[in-house]
């Protein structure tokens, strides 16, 4: 996959509320084509950037799920880290409303002298609505059932370019200046005069990718809908189902929870995280969503998921 | 050295501003009699504290030099991390009076049931006043020189108990009973009415320990007459000579200002840290300080330092 192609979900932190010898706190990385979007930012979450050796300077837009610490509180560190490396683009922050509350005066105290602002775009997690668009990429969110108010997020990849037949090109002599303009629909007239239509020269790229993230949840039925078809699910699997009494007084989800939601979702791949500190061996945990989903994977720090 | 005696620093991070793959932020907890009392605590402390084994339950002190993120960054996600863990004991938090505005409404609207109490203790950075006392230690503040208010912390030990002469306690047949109040310095009267003084039972105790933590801070004479004998001063050396309009523009010293410090002051040892991201062989720094002051040693990671 070329970079223009790219499609990469980079997972930071894969753990749940407290941050133990082996996971991370909440945090993953979208590079697209090249950009980098990030989901959540929990403590420690710009070590986790530094240490996958991601680029600070294509970071422009944080999305944050839910206001829960874990999924938060790397934002103040990573905000003045970014000044301090010189920044000068603006950051957004996509989140509930509070958020700007909580954390705009620790920005304005402890980053006086930025060389860039942070703008803080709000969002109603009560609904599935469309709250960021490029020409890359579109991200709606996917209400979820948590204690506070909270929404995943639905990655959707504008179309790819097609793919040039360098044959055709060659046999038509087609200037290099004007491969761009047939990739985009463009007819090409030749020296004789004969108009040959743009797809003569292409064919179809692949259908764009589509990534769900889902983190905090208990199971919700109102996920499916949203999430159908997408290439690849990341579902919370706080809990095994021994312990769904556990689950659903904390409104957190089982591993076979997140599975059912990925089965009737009709979802290509199914990744599982967000695991409570209690299971040493989260084996158990991917054994009861593959006895439902047998395409999933557990998620772990460090991991670069193709979409 | 026994559990009662003990007098630890443990490093938690001493890098500068940025975190980066070889330095953590600014935390030290040191450890006097069982007893555990963090100084700083910059993005990424609580990774730190269980990675280096500490108990958080021993934990209820905790000092904050100055209100810049790479030393207070952390508090919010070890504040969660406390009370998810169950505990129940009251935390004190030491700082700047604009510490409790700026970290009590997060811990208000994070930690909403959290099952213990922050108490936020507000000193006054300009002048070198007892901020607490048990009967283990007393804490000093050290004025510093820096951008912002800042004071460095004085950890003097209360005396130590005098150890037992273990040959005397047989030969008079002092019961196990006595000893204690022969330690604390009552006489002992033997089944013939021979009154014998403590001070035959016991030899004196090591004299007690004194700790300086003093970052950030410029150059600033005004440390020396109170951290006089100590016998470790912790002082930042973000810079090396060659930097120093850069140490002076921003506030820090250099090591061989950090040096000149240990020196007039006769510390007994002098461990430098809070370097600047730029010496990828902090031995320059090293070097520059013990032309000055060769007892001095390098700060790192995980280090222990035996006061």
């Amino acid at each position: 996959m070329n970079r223009l192609e790219r499609f990469e979900v980079n997972i930071l932190g894969c753990g749940s509320a407290l941050p133990t010898t082996k996971h991370f706190l909440s945090s993953q990385v979208i590079n697209l084509r090249s950009k980098l979007y990030m989901i959540d930012c929990g403590e420690s979450t710009q070590l986790q950037f530094r240490a996958m050796k991601l680029n600070f300077q294509k970071l422009n837009h944080i999305f944050i799920s839910h206001l829960h610490g874990d999924h938060c509180f790397g934002l103040p560190g990573l905000v003045s880290t970014l000044g301090l490396l010189g920044r000068t683009a603006d950051i957004h922050i996509y989140a509930h409303a509070d958020a700007e509350k909580l954390f705009a005066p620790l920005f304005r105290y402890f980053c006086k002298e930025m060389p860039y602002k942070i703008l803080f775009h709000a969002f109603n997690p009560e609904k599935s609505e469309l709250i960021f668009e490029d020409k890359n990429v579109s991200v709606t969110t996917i209400p979820l059932k948590h204690r506070t108010p909270a929404a995943g997020f639905l990655f959707e990849e504008k179309p790819r370019s097609p793919h040039i037949i360098r044959e055709m090109i060659d046999f038509y002599h087609v200037p290099v200046s004007r491969i761009r303009a047939i990739k985009e629909g463009a007819p090409f007239v030749t020296g004789e005069g004969e108009t040959i239509p743009s797809a003569r020269f292409t064919r179809p790229a692949e259908p764009p990718g589509k990534y769900a993230y889902c983190s905090d949840t208990a199971y919700y039925e109102k996920i499916i809908p949203i999430v159908e078809g997408v290439n690849v699910l990341y579902h919370e699997a706080t809990f095994s189902s021994a312990d769904l009494a556990r689950a659903e007084a904390t409104f957190h989800s089982s591993a076979a929870q997140a599975a059912s939601v990925a089965k009737a979702a009709n979802a290509g791949r199914l990744v599982i995280g967000h695991f409570s500190a209690r299971y040493p061996d989260e084996q158990i945990l991917l054994r009861e969503a593959m006895e439902i989903f047998p395409h999933t994977q557990l998620a772990y720090e460090k991991m670069i998921l193709k979409v």
